[in-house]
Order: structure tokens, then C-alpha cells, then sequence
């Protein structure tokens, strides 16, 4: 049927990826899906929530039926700004906030507002995949900046942006993770966020601060947001609340100087999160949000215990293992040589995934890299299959 | 504060709108409000959504935890099949829906997906502000067809695609609203809509039907879409479920070609409309969706009738309305040179608001006209509002 009308192929835009030539992880399910990470469903608050829309209905229901405010709802984004000023010393107006479809949107809104072809973006040298795919589309050059175990070094990103400059590069912003990276677990210190925050000044780049694991500590001083500690106007900041009550709701929000919003605002069309959604998580969290993240936090704590533990016995000291004190996934390097992607189908048959280090990279690299979610899964599944994957490896040759 | 560290406006890209200049209409209410096509608050179903919703947590609540399947949740898809098969004579497998954070959304990527600036796009003569913001955002260069009492007059349409051919435009697809187009109100019969699909065909240019208003019907025989209509995969589909169960839902789909749904997931990464939304609204729908459309349209037209009437009386003559058979509005003819967009600060003098003809044109034209929005609108303030308008009208000489 298709094709005998129209040739679609010759009217898609020249800039638009091209057909997909993989199946979506997302449609497939493994036995131990260490590969993605998910929100423990098993905490996942479905009754409280129900009862909360319940509530938010009743006092504000007949709203649903107009177009949600631009920025997203109003009482929600003061909610916000209060759960900011409190949790993260951040200043901020509700009309500094915009809300977003999940923050994997507020990240598409920036990149869309401020990368023309060809443009610099920098970021850690492992990030999110889904973080890259995004700046791709939008083609930009992707850059990434050493790190260690604090993050992406300050003394890097200079020299980064030095050399960047005197070869012509339009660096646009500069993307970091501080909390929690994903996937490294790293977490900057306060002196380590006034050092990349002062790169930044001094260089008149902004920096988008993606806080989205913020609320996973279970160990350790949470350190101050970057945001909180600029007074010139250079941070943007977003979030979500995908990693407390499921990214299903889809809802996340963008922060940061009024000429930055306001901007969003003109391409933002459409993008407001469901203001169902909203209600229910506005009367969620006013009441419960504390709760429920000691509970998520002692149970991820206990997840992460148990693969460490299985890790160290199953392993051994062939594999270098990061030990994060909050967030989802662990991020291990194998000895030299390993190839981790190569490896995955070997897995796969035995029911096993896991997300192989130079997916995490813009240059893809890391090939002796991996990353183990743990969140999502129970500690009896953990335990097999670490083991299982060990096997596997050693099979191989890998571990020894 | 801001401004110290980082110039942004040195570093948004080339591309983006500029700062808005006007402030959101969203924002502001009126108490004869005929600008904005809400539905009414008062027939939002909100406390059986909340029940189904319930009913849909006890089943499968602990998939909130994960990320949605990319294209939207299935059984959500499989209803929606099912839907347009019963009701639009078209046939979709499932894989041929994806699910889109509101209707909006579906243009939006269906945009990014086709148009490189300049390329063109053709639209009918007048129609929703919102969409041509959409295309103006990726830079399209929009081209209004003519219109008569059934919509785009498919002679028109045929002529200026060879005269755009002509002069080199790369046209990308042709928009259209076929059942009560916004703001027309126009619906086209089925022999218009095979003539229009048969100046596409032979053009090899595809179309992209949406198809919002098309459940609002309160008069008159339902003609078949014009994707059912189609043998040779030139039809690209879009809808929502915005005009009956509320926009706060942020629930709209794209069907279509499998060539084009594949290329869409390339680019929908974060667009999926929240999981929650989508499980309540699947349970209500499977429900109750006829028994609250019948009321919708039942409770639309005594409005439409009622504003038909008051414009009867006090509008007198001088001005030439459309007689919907379904949808939100009338598009109000006023003698030329009537300047609308001019009166509409003398209207909000008196906290009355309308959408003035020019927004709705692609060419800035239709000063004389003006659209008038009833759904949402008790009939006493519909009566009140239109007598209101009336007096502002004679004041200044239009209405005569």
C-alpha cells in the first residue's frame, strides 16, 4: 500500500534521523535487565496517588477541561519553587519555572533554543544515551571532559574550552550531571561545583544543570545545587519527578534566568506535561514526598548493598566498581581489551542485559565499560544474576 | 542578576523565535470570553475519570514505574484502532498509531519530520492560530487555499500546487482540517473529500487530515475520512482526545504510513503523552465514551443555537454567520472594512474577547472577519456577551 502515492523518502527534511535500523529497547523485557533504569515498581505509589488525584479533583477538577497555563500549573510550580528553596538553597520565582513532559523534554527545548547546526555542547565523558541522541538530533558536536571521582574536572573543561575556541567552536552550554551522574555515580563536592562554576563565569558559557537524580541519596552531605551558588545569571537547572513516582507521569520542568524562560516559552507549544498527571503528583507530594523517598532510598540502598556484594564475590578483582552514594546503576570497568558490546549478545542469551559503556559515550569509547542498573529489581534476581553474568564473562576470558 | 555572567542573547540559536512580545492569552480571562475554544468545565467527567483511573492502577498501576512502550501504551493503541475503525471506516494496525503528548504534538513532529526551512506547506485559507505557529516555528512557508460553504475547493488547491511547482516550491504536504475546520466550520461531503485526495494523489504530495473536531458532530451525516478513502498510502491521520475528555490531558495520536510512524519515532523521544493520562482515559473511554458525547453535543448545540439567535438579533444583517453541523465556533462575516483586530481593544474594554479573522490567516488577512467561540460558555452569558458585543459594534459605526 504505502509508496504507490507518494514517495515519503524523498520529502522527509535533510536534517531528520534517518529510519531506525534497531528494535527499541524499551518494547523488550529480559529475566535480568540490568540495562535500563527503571523505577521500582514494587514501591511505585499507584493507590496513594489515585487517592491524591482523587482529592486535587475534587478542589480543582472542572480546571482539566481549559488549556493548562503555559508554563504548567501554577500551584505546582510554587510547590517547586519551595521544594527548591528548602532542598537545594535555590531562590527561584514560579515564573522562573517551566514544566515539561518529563526532563528528557526540558533538555529537547534548550537544545532546540540555542544549537544551530554544528554548535558545541559539553558534557561528562559518559552520559546518558538518551541525553546524546537528543543533542544529535538537534546536530550538535558533542564534547566530552574527563573526569573523576568527583565528576568532570574543572582543570579539563578549561583546557576543553581553550582549544574548543582558538579552533572556532560556538560552544552553546555546558550539560553536567553533578549529582549522581549517569552513568558514573559521581557526585561533585562543594568546592569541585564552585570550581566548574567559575570555568563557566569566567568563559561567559552557561551551564544547564540536569539535577533529575537529586532525590536518591541514600549516603553522604548532599552538596548545594550549582544554581544555588551563581550570582551572575549563568545556570539553567531541570528535574523530574520520574525518579520518585515513575517516569509514566511524565513530568519534569525547566529553571533558570528570566530571559531563559521567557525564550522557552516560544517553542514550548504543546509541550506542557497532562495536567492530570500534575494534580495527582501536586497532592502527592505535598504529603507524602518525604516518605516516599526514605522508602525508595532505603530500598535502592539495600539494591546497591547486594550488587556491590555480589559484584565483589562473583567478579573478583578483575572488575573496578564505582560504589555511588545514591541514584540507580553502578558503573564497572573490566580489565583492557574487553568488548563490551560484543559481549551483550552473549549475554542476551542468557537472559541478561546490561548497557555497554560506549553507548554512555559521544565519542564511543569505553568499550571495557558497563553500566548495572539495580533500582528496579528484586535482590534474589540481582544475586543470580551477577552470577549468571560472571559466568558468561568468564567464559569468555574476561575476568580471568 | 541575570546578564553578568552570560550573554544568551548571543547564544540563542539563529533559528528560534524571539523573545515573546505579547503576553499568553492563556493567561488572562475574560468574562465573555469567545476567543478561546475551551470545552466545558462543567461537563468535564472528573469524577468518573478518577474512577476509572482506579480501575486501571488495580490492573496494571506498576507499569507507571517504567518508562512507556515508545509509542504509547498498547492497549491504548488497540482501542484506538478499533475506534476509527468503527466510527472513520479506516483500517490501522496498532503499530500504525503513536500516541503524542496532545494533538499539537502530532503537528509538531510531523513538522520537524518533513520541513526544511523554506519548504512550503498548504493549508486552507484560515485556520487555527496554533498550528500556524507550529509551522512558522520550522520555518514552513505556509500557502492558504480558497475556500467555499465544503472547505478547500479542491480547483484551487490544484492550481496553485502547479503554480507553487512553477516557480520551484518544495511542498511538503497538505494540512487539513475536513470535518468543522477551525474557524470555518466547514465539512467537507465525500465527493469533496475524494476530489481533494485525488489532486493529492496526482501530485504525489501528501496529506496530513486532522481530524480534532470530528466526535463534536450534533447535526448532519458523518462523511468517511479521507485516510479511509486512500488506496495508495498518501494519508497521514492525526486526533485527540482534547475535545472530549479535556486538553488538560495532553492526549492526542498520529496514524498513518508505516514509513512515516517509523521516522516519527525517531525524533517523538520524550513526546509520549504521561502514562496516566493515557490508563485513565483508556478505561473511560472503553466505557462511557458514547454516552459523553451525546451529552457534549447535546449540551454544544442549544449553545451554538442560542448564540446563532442572539447574533440574529442584535447583529442584525450586516453580518453573515456559518451554521456549523458540529465543533466549537462560528466565523462571523462583518461588511468590509470592518477592522476586528483594531475593535478587539474597545471589546476588551468591556471584558469581552473574540479571535479577530487575521490570526487565523496565514497572510495576515480577514480584517472584516471574526471567530466566536460558544462551547464552554453558559447560554446567559452567551446571550449577555453577544448583546454586549453588539453595543461595542454599533459604537463604532460597524453594524450600522
Amino acid at each position: 500500500m504505502p509508496g504507490s502515492g507518494v514517495d515519503f523518502n524523498g520529502l522527509f527534511g535533510v536534517n531528520t534521523p534517518p529510519r531506525p535500523d534497531t528494535v527499541n529497547p524499551l518494547t523488550q523485557r529480559f529475566k535480568y535487565d540490568f540495562a535500563i533504569a527503571f523505577a521500582d515498581p514494587g514501591t511505585f505509589p499507584s493507590a496513594d496517588l489515585h487517592k491524591a488525584l482523587g482529592r486535587a479533583l475534587e478542589e480543582e477538577g472542572g480546571d482539566l477541561a481549559y488549556y493548562p497555563h503555559p508554563q504548567g500549573h501554577p500551584a505546582m510550580r510554587e510547590l517547586l519553587a519551595s521544594t527548591l528553596d528548602q532542598g537545594r538553597g535555590m531562590k527561584l520565582s514560579p515564573d522562573q519555572i517551566t514544566l515539561t513532559a518529563g526532563s528528557m523534554q526540558a533538555l529537547v527545548l534548550l537544545t532546540e533554543l540555542f544549537v544551530d547546526p554544528g554548535d558545541t555542547l559539553i558534557t561528562e565523558e559518559f552520559l546518558y544515551m538518551g541525553t546524546i541522541r537528543v543533542m544529535r538530533r538537534f546536530k550538535a558536536n558533542i564534547v566530552g571532559v574527563g573526569t573523576d571521582s568527583q565528576g568532570m574536572r574543572p582543570d579539563l573543561l578549561e583546557e576543553r574550552i581553550e582549544e574548543l575556541r582558538a579552533g572556532g567552536a560556538r560552544i552553546k552550554f555546558i550539560y553536567t550531571v553533578p549529582t549522581f551522574e549517569n552513568p558514573l555515580g559521581t557526585d561533585m563536592g562543594l568546592q569541585r561545583r564552585l570550581d566548574i562554576l567559575s570555568v563557566a563565569q569566567r568563559s561567559g558559557i552557561p551551564i544547564l544543570e540536569d539535577d533529575c537524580y537529586v532525590d536518591l541519596r541514600y549516603e553522604g552531605e548532599a552538596s548545594p545545587s550549582i544554581y544555588s551558588l551563581d550570582d551572575s545569571g549563568s545556570v539553567m537547572y531541570c528535574g523530574s519527578s520520574s525518579k520518585i513516582i515513575g517516569p509514566g507521569m511524565r513530568l519534569g520542568w525547566v529553571a533558570g534566568p528570566r530571559e531563559v524562560i521567557e525564550r522557552v516559552g516560544t517553542i514550548q507549544l504543546g509541550a506542557t506535561p497532562s495536567q492530570f498527571s500534575v494534580l495527582a503528583a501536586l497532592h502527592y507530594l505535598r504529603e507524602s514526598r518525604e516518605e516516599h523517598i526514605s522508602e525508595l532510598t532505603r530500598v535502592y540502598k539495600s539494591r546497591r548493598d547486594t550488587m556491590l556484594a555480589a559484584l565483589g564475590e562473583h567478579f573478583g578483582p578483575g572488575a573496578v566498581t564505582s560504589r555511588p552514594d545514591g541514584g540507580m546503576f553502578l558503573w564497572v570497568k573490566l580489565p583492557e581489551g574487553t568488548d563490551t558490546p560484543a559481549l551483550l549478545g552473549k549475554a542476551k542469551a542468557k537472559d541478561i542485559r546490561y548497557g555497554p559503556g560506549p553507548i554512555f559515550s559521544p565519542s564511543g569509547e569505553g568499550a571495557n565499560y558497563l553500566r548495572l542498573a539495580y533500582a528496579h529489581l528484586d535482590e534474589d534476581v540481582i544475586g543470580e544474576g551477577i552470577a549468571e553474568l560472571a559466568k558468561v564473562f568468564e567464559a569468555e576470558g574476561v575476568l580471568g
